[in-house]
């Protein structure tokens, strides 16, 4: 990595951690600099607005929970409704392990984005937005898979993939502001139930 | 209404429309002020710091949510089941028609200070909290009372209104980041399907 790619992926890398414990708009551009030890003008060299940073935090975060959890939780080892609940199981340990260091469950980097910016900033809510359809994606995977296999009567895979990942969302939004990560593993267990018939969405 | 009470609530409803159509943070007590005609000296008047105006935001935006959405969708006009899928109708009409007045979904007040502010302050969290336990206790009376009808059979009654309100959480912020009410239509259709089984919780 050339030293202007680590200088830009110091700032990322601060400003995802910055924002995720805390919120957006209560971190500033000098404080970000500050933690990533970089100067003010380097900061609009690489970012022209805090916008535009956002969304690199919103890509590398999307990264990071692709490679943390969406595919350690959906390999194929095991039968598709068994990733699902692996799925819960693994974003429970994550959450818990945080808490275990921190004292705190920080919420889902995205639903925190969307909650905090989606009328203020059109760009941001629209990353979030594609963000959230792009994570249905594995599920619809599963929950097709689980329907050819038989495990599943025939149901509306896309809109119960968006029911499940809608109910992460709150369930994400409880277990952050009761600072619970138990609530992650009660209530991921009814997931499976939000099954959307065919035809009846 | 003395002028010491009209001036105090002038700055919460003033607060409550800003912080509700951004964010908390975004906002400042200077603008609060100008919005609700009110010098800065006398805001700390009634209002030590910031975070005291937050929770009596949190205090007038419950007795709303309380006034508007919960009283209308729970009269026992209807069976106990029938109350549950009325609040989501309630729900969905009130930001369908905010979508129409202002292009925008503004998500549910104690869900954004949820996720804004769970992990900066330990006293809007704790507000939070309570009123989303709050929240759940007329789902509480209509599912024990479907029960006892035969309308359910017997379930975790307290567990089952605590998934249900999560989702509605869940759909409140899918419909803010998508910017779509319609997805609290068709979501919250899903909603009884999350029972809770006796006993495995």
């Amino acid at each position: 990595m050339d030293a202007a790619n680590d200088t830009r992926q110091r700032i990322i890398t601060a400003a995802q951690e910055l924002i995720y414990t805390r919120s957006y708009n209560e971190v500033g551009v000098q404080e970000i600099c500050d933690h990533a030890n970089v100067k003010k003008g380097s900061f609009y060299h690489f970012f022209p607005s805090k916008r535009d940073l956002a969304l690199a935090v919103l890509d590398q975060s999307q990264a990071f929970m692709h490679e943390t959890i969406i595919k350690k939780s959906f390999l194929d080892d095991i039968p598709p409704l068994a990733r699902i609940e692996r799925f819960f199981t693994t974003i429970y340990e994550f959450h818990k392990q945080v808490k275990e260091n921190t004292g705190r469950i920080f919420g889902c980097p995205f639903g925190n984005f969307g909650c905090e910016m989606s009328t203020q900033d059109e760009d941001i809510r629209s990353k979030v937005d594609n963000i959230l359809s792009t994570s249905e994606k594995p599920f619809v995977k599963a929950l097709t898979e689980a329907v050819e296999r038989g495990d599943l009567p025939a149901i509306d895979t896309a809109a119960t993939a968006r029911a499940i990942f809608a109910y992460v969302e709150g369930i994400m939004l409880y277990a952050k502001t009761c600072n619970d990560p138990e609530l992650i593993r009660e209530l991921g267990k009814r997931a499976l139930q939000l099954a959307v018939p065919v035809n009846m969405q």
